[in-house]
């Protein structure tokens, strides 16, 4: 008998991904400085499999494994992880959607890190100011156990399609993870989280909002908020957001302004990233503990794939906070200062 | 010179797998109902890289790789043991069969799987009646570590080509593995496994047996024997299987009856599991703790490739026993029932 | 606008890779043989990942992912370093040469494992003579932890291109890593290597030096030096190679010689080792702990990526030394002899 499957075109599988490594030095305040290499300092070195099969009728199935990469030793970016970047398989509709289940970014960390010109990595990344290092709400929420700001396990997403409904740069998409019983040292949470933005031409803005609750989360949710929008000028994109953890009786917001400039092979980069912690954790006031971080960076396009790059950056907090530049010396002074500057390659393939 | 190599073709090699992601639902008696996401309810998520090479005069080498994934959380299922699934290489002849180095199914299980119409995965899988944790023979030989239920490490297998010795529909393979020292932390055994079987027109039967020991299984050997048959009955595969592990005083018996029925895109699926604990572990009597298991599953093929799926199934355990439907919460009460269903996505690569 | 790149042919990645597994036999001196299945006995068992850009002008932008499997488990084979054999990124000049950034093998171990017909691998290997567990060099500077014989973490290297300045046959290279802080247990240390050699028709000359020191290292640095040769007589390749690890007051030199010789599909290989220590490890004299090793080989090329092979080896301890072929059972008597045999099955991909 004959295959009772629709018609539909195959596709083949794609291996694709980043190797990028720099040479790095990092000088925290009161501990001097220390050279090393890292990896992933343009973009996040990966290795991505992936794939999409047409069902026909605007209808197809695809998947996403994406695993990170420390370049500069060879160790899995997430330990036993090993996908820790993306694993997840899809149905989709040209009207209706996306489908999409398994572990990805949660809708915050994707509409923040679309406004960072340092992309959320190398010396100068917006995320050296999001940590569950120092007292706040990040910390008090989840500990040192890991925390839902970049990604989710066990999500489940709707994803808009492109022009919903015919509005026209319309897109977003709604996220939601089960608890499956809030074990906490595995990071689990029950998560909601909803992304919505509107990309103009040659402008965009988008708002996000992620909350989040495990066994540990017994003072109520974690909230994770951002708005943020992106203009170009020129040959030059000028970038704003804004973003706001809350947990409990501690709150820190973060306030990024970012620049790139293009020129040809050429691209300069800035970002100026403002922290500011309020409230308290437990008996300890936290509102001192501020710190504010500028980067300036520079690519030197050797081709579509393959770049040259160097990057400074500096941090200064204030009160007892210690925010640092990664790969430096530990011990950093509380309100000092910690800077790095480091020059790389990336290559994708 | 000339390359001194035999004429012979070169085949590329393959990457292909399976993403298949499922919403879950577990209640078990005394603790509650639990939702989860799960990976691998229709068909076990994973990545399978291989390859064959033609040798010329009906000879061929080949290689095998296969790593499970937890698609749920990008997590390996094997830990560090990545290619978990299958890790070999093999020299194989058209008339005198394969010889088959490395890590691989055992002959009981591979001969188990092929009745369960839920192929060992998902809510309704048999594989919920074979556990380490009651008391029982799988606990009483191996303890908590690695058994050989499944797999074994380190084997060597001759398989039968097709048609061996023009007996047509004969099939079966041999398997050894050496016990390495009898480390009982890895899970290394030494192992002896059989497996023929006969596959006619609609109709196929086969029986394997596999004993296996090391330095923890002082009274003896663990013995895993599998008898089974399907038949096809129009649209509908039946199938019917029996199992027996035993280890020194203690026996567990599993009964399966199964059917598989297709209409067009559409496949319907039924199956019911006894497990038959009987004899002492130690002092203690496991004869009153046994347990049943039936399933019910719907498959939606969107394409050879993609599926949705649903499914439904019930243990109800006797006695002290505690089988569950994996992913509910912990703690069923001895006796009590695990209910579970779930609905899925799989796409295979 | 049009793209701004340099025009530039495009290439495809390339998966390839290596499995190979083998069963063993070894007798260790007083407490018998055990029987085992070991992987990459002729060639190691890997997967790569690896591409290349051409740039245009000369230049070319390339990276390399190599995985070590334990092909006899399915487990990896460098622990949560998965990528343990080789992760590069490079950037390469037709006349200027390759900067690669990333883990890879140090200078003095390259230099050393193309004189060692059995490539440092199998029971003949010489990589038998090089242990930490033995009072000596090795472990007196690196304890247990990672050390610096074979690989380097976070290294930046400078590769010479081929014919460097009209040179005919010269070759080598710089290598240079950060300490980063000198974190012991992670195996990091601060490494400087070179390597240079002179390669003719039908015969080839090489010699390399490679110290490191970590925080562990406090009476100085660890340091590896290689000089060796190679000749082809007729259907015959000699080597002949000398090593030496120094560190504070102890001392161990490696002597090898070894030859391959080659008729059509079969190949033949024999390798003569001996370990010299000297010194003292604090206030422990090594000097009477020396050991010799012999190997014999036999390959059979099915095709020019598969082949059957066969060795067999010996270790004879001297004094109190313990060198062992490994996959025996533990305990070998201080100054007792090794013995080893193994068969298998290689197939590269």
């Amino acid at each position: 008998a004959a295959a009772p499957w629709p018609a539909a075109a195959q596709s083949s599988v794609s291996i694709s991904g980043i190797l990028d490594l720099a040479v790095r030095n990092v000088s925290n305040e009161g501990v001097g400085s220390m050279k090393s290499m890292v990896s992933g300092s343009n973009s996040t070195s990966r290795l991505i499999i992936s794939g999409r099969e047409d069902l026909g009728n605007g209808l197809s199935a695809g998947f996403h494994l994406e695993h990170g990469i420390l370049a500069d030793t060879g160790a899995t970016a997430g330990g036993a992880k090993f996908w820790d970047r993306r694993t997840t398989v899809s149905l989709s509709s040209k009207t209706l959607g996306e489908l999409r289940l398994g572990r990805d970014f949660v809708p915050s960390y994707t509409n923040w890190s679309r406004y960072d010109p340092f992309a959320y990595v190398g010396v100068a990344r917006t995320a050296n100011l999001v940590s569950a290092t120092p007292q706040g709400p990040i910390r008090a929420a989840f500990g040192s156990n890991a925390n839902t700001t970049v990604r989710s396990d066990n999500a489940l997403q709707l994803l808009l399609p492109a022009n919903p409904g015919g509005l026209v740069g319309l897109e977003g998409g709604l996220m939601l993870a089960p608890g499956e019983g809030g074990a906490v040292a595995s990071g689990l949470a029950k998560l909601v989280g909803l992304r919505l933005g509107y990309a103009g031409k040659g402008f965009g803005v988008s708002a996000a909002s992620t909350t989040s609750d495990n066994s540990q989360t017994t003072a109520g949710k974690f909230r994770d908020t951002v708005v943020g929008g992106q203009v170009d000028v020129a040959n030059v994109r000028l970038s704003g957001a804004w973003r706001e953890f809350k947990y409990a009786t501690s709150k820190q917001t973060l306030l990024l302004i970012g620049a790139t400039a293009t020129f040809g092979l050429h691209e300069v980069k800035a970002s100026w990233t403002q922290a500011n912690l309020s409230g308290r954790v437990g008996t300890t006031a936290v509102d001192a503990n501020d710190a504010s971080q500028w980067g300036l960076g520079y690519v030197y396009n050797l081709s579509k794939r393959s770049a040259l790059y160097a990057s400074v950056a500096q941090i200064q907090n204030d009160g007892a906070q210690r925010f640092v530049i990664s790969d430096g010396a530990a011990g950093i002074v509380a309100g000092g200062s910690s800077r790095g500057y480091e020059a790389g390659l990336r290559h994708r393939f």
